[in-house]
């Protein structure tokens, strides 16, 4: 049979979706790529653990248990670690948003410890997923973009214009220590 | 009035006390201290949240709470952080054994996470307490003595030998940036 409903699909011209990760959060994909950096030996990069306040803990057979605890919010980026002997520390965020990233997806301490983690002398950047892209962008320009406007959002146009798209791959799901290394590293050899 | 034994005792020399951080444990110490480079903006160093995994929680009107969460053994050591730069990462534990640290208290993989940031190019070392001193011991001497001697415990004479000695204070309680600039950025300007 004959849908002329198909016939138009057909003709829409697509982007080549990549599969692989189907189905992957943003999370997901940073950490299996920070396991294939360990494994490879390339970088030592961590999630760190949510910071947790415990309330109350009993003793058990099998070792300290926690019965009440409850989330603290971070004051820190989500990653940190080592890379070419460079102190490196980064934050991860997806946003459904068409148009602009909110500002709202970091706590107001997180974006004070950026602004520190530069002052110190550290590559410091946030990966945000948003419009099934996924970009780098340098802690200094998202400094000088709160520097510069009073917006409560970052518009898309922002980020395609100051960001570095990372482009999705098999293994490791998300190279974005490719991207570290063009723009913080180039030329360096270690 | 005259006692005899208040005599005595004022003839006694003694090791000058210094009961300003009486009570505390290493780790309050280095907690505090990091929080006093933290506020003096000398450097950004934290303490790894303890991993923790969670088989239950629950949603309840103050955000999402954990009824059921047990402690995961870490994999990395417990401090990281940047300073002037550097990438560090150290381990602290204090030992109540008189003439030897027992090696048991480090995980192994603690041990191995310790090599691999030294081969990254970051400053690592361990912080043990012990006989009421204070020593840093380089990571890269750390290593040397596990690769040297098949011992479970390393003699107290070898952190006298080869480690430093890190005073207790006031306002930072326990300095040990000031060891880790002599030993590793000596006459680095930065």
């Amino acid at each position: 049979m004959n849908y002329p409903g198909n016939i138009k699909k057909n003709n829409i011209k697509k982007e080549p979706v990549n599969y692989a990760n189907r189905g992957m959060n943003l999370e997901s994909l940073i950490n299996e790529s920070n396991c294939y950096y360990d494994e490879k030996n390339k970088a030592l990069i961590n999630k760190k653990p949510t910071p947790i306040g415990i309330s109350e803990a009993i003793y058990t057979n099998k070792g300290r248990v926690i019965k009440n605890g409850f989330f603290k919010a971070p004051s820190t980026l989500d990653y940190n670690g080592i890379y070419k002997g460079k102190y490196i520390e980064f934050e991860a965020k997806e946003s459904q948003n068409k148009t602009s990233f909110p500002l709202a997806n970091f706590h107001e301490h997180q974006l004070i410890y950026l602004k520190r983690v530069l002052e110190h002398g550290g590559i410091c950047f946030v990966i945000i997923k948003m419009n099934n892209q996924i970009f780098l962008l340098k802690g200094e320009d998202l400094v000088s973009f709160l520097n510069t406007y009073e917006r409560k959002s970052i518009p898309y146009s922002y980020l395609e214009k100051y960001g570095k798209i990372i482009k999705e791959g098999f293994y490791p799901p998300l190279d974005y220590l490719k991207i570290v290394d063009e723009i913080y590293l180039k030329g360096e050899c270690l």
